[in-house]
């Protein structure tokens, strides 16, 4: 199974808190879907900036994987975290070409107290930049 | 993959619109995660309250399923819906025992307008019961 390999190198990164490796990860044309808005981010930049502020946020929060479900070179992650006492869980849903190189990155989060802690967070740590 | 047969049930249920099967395909002391709400639902009526809620909500919205992953006893599928024109995409997770009944079924929703345009329409709905 493609995805298998990706999903090693995926945990492998968030292990060492590098965001920095997703350039070898991520391909050229991934499109990431936020949780919070309808509009798909095209391309590597924007994807690794949301992903970068999205490991800044939710990695000290006792941030952890609780179920997997794996198919072809699809990956469906699930997580949960506690920001501020508010428990996040959400799933990470990952699609890879044939060269286990992500192309679509999509984030759900529930319950709705969650994802509004989220966006805040997002929000607040996306316009410093 | 005993998850298989139940999630071909479970598309033929939603088929025919007949969410009294329901009582066939989950476990007595099945549980339900909402996209909205934190604290788990529990048991066979407060679940199949939420599903046909849900059902009468989504199913007249062009609700359709547009990837699904499937493992031994999990499945995730990725549905997309446009309800009042506003897209709502989300996820069932479905996790069955070995005898193929639903023991734990969990929905997310985005992005966050998709969630609040639920979370009002299932209200006003289970409000009036």
């Amino acid at each position: 199974m493609i995805i298998e390999e990706t999903i090693k190198q995926w945990h492998q990164l968030l292990e060492a808190k590098d965001p920095s490796q997703l350039k070898n990860l991520l391909a050229d044309d991934v499109v990431f879907h936020s949780p919070v808005l309808h509009t798909p981010q095209k391309g590597k930049a924007l994807t690794t900036m949301y992903l970068s502020a999205a490991f800044y946020v939710l990695t000290n929060s006792g941030f952890k994987y609780i179920r997997e479900v794996l198919q072809d070179n699809q990956a469906v992650l699930e997580f949960e975290a506690v920001v501020d006492d508010i428990v996040v869980n959400g799933v990470d849903m990952i699609e890879c070409d044939e060269n286990g190189k992500i192309t679509d990155f999509k984030v759900l989060v529930r319950p709705l107290k969650g994802l509004q802690m989220l966006q805040t967070k997002m929000f607040e740590l996306l316009s410093k930049k």
